[in-house]
């Protein structure tokens, strides 16, 4: 029987590359409040989980309807967030599909106030190939702030 | 007639990298207060623009002044800064010059104080192939923190 | 005589790639507190020296020691330390080790409380090649909290 650490794979340089330019497209995509382009980098029956959830998000429309409510509550607060990513690493299982993890770092900037770290992520996921890009298949966010239950609103 | 979206092309996975290691530079000379090697990575008609000054600095010697005051002005209240910079995104365009997004976290830690989160920003730069180098042609910085203009004097 | 800028040389895009994900596991391997696969990134006589030290760690039992020590306080207090490394800029020296420098900074989560900075620091390793991996020969992490002796406990 293979263990799942000896079935993951190294990803090439290239690929490692592409998944950053990736995330960073995707992050941005969030924080500008791009929401449809956001979730098209979704699989369509991407799940979305968190430990600031009760439950997966299962699919696009779910996905949707949550990220939509966090941007209309960001947007009355007059709040910025911006999801700086570190800490990349990504493996190729043998079905091809990547397991990449990060560290994700929620910055919040009110209106006349300083910004200040909102929350601390680590964010994994399943990546899938779709033409040259890449789709979430499924992710997992793990809120450092165990204590505290994060609102269900907010995509990462 | 071309949309600017269509104009733009990936870069290779070399360019990124090297505009990566660019970057990680380029920040340390600022924070390391190395402000003429800092400069030496601008165009000599660079331009810096930001929305927490009233109009871009043109030429070098402008981006000088302004970036010296800063430097001083954090020496005398014992601060130091730290440019953190995540999800970098880079396009080519036609004319061979990048387009470069990225986010820049400014920390602040000021004596016997702990450190924190002085500015939430998106860069974005025009970068010009020099050498086996780059030039910063054009520097736009966002700041996120909308109601508050930041002092004219910090270079990011 | 040659002076130490002129003898080191660029790395090749692949091997900043490998550094870069080299070091996302290692901080995530103490983040985590795994300590002893911590350590295994380590040389047998690396040498673990910080402004926060009184003086080097060197070895890995000296380096295990305080790191558990940190794991243990952190333990205590419920927190939980993300080390989010940026700007990473790499070079190699003419016995083929690599200088590695980086921006890291640490964000805490305490239960029931926001993250916040704890630590701002520029970590400079110098970096062996081993097997198809690397190892840290040498540490020196510098904090940008002048003023405050950081407890010796934290691994970074």
């Amino acid at each position: 029987m293979t263990s799942l650490a000896s079935a993951l794979n190294p990803v090439s340089g290239d690929v490692l590359l592409d998944i950053q330019h990736f995330y960073a497209r995707q992050m941005f995509l969030l924080d500008e409040n791009r929401v449809a382009e956001w979730l098209d980098t979704f699989a369509e029956d991407g799940v979305f989980a968190s430990t600031a959830l009760p439950e997966p998000l299962e699919g696009r429309a779910a996905i949707e309807r949550l990220t939509r409510a966090g941007v209309d509550a960001r947007r009355q607060r007059g709040a910025v967030h911006r999801h700086l990513l570190t800490g990349l690493h990504a493996e190729r299982r043998p079905d091809g599909t990547i397991v990449a993890r990060s560290y994700v770092l929620v910055v919040e900037t009110l209106p006349e106030e300083t910004s200040q770290v909102w929350a601390s992520t680590v964010c994994q996921d399943v990546l899938l190939r779709h033409g040259d890009g890449w789709l979430v298949r499924r992710r997992h966010v793990s809120l450092d702030r165990k204590g505290h239950a994060l609102p269900v609103l907010e995509g990462m």
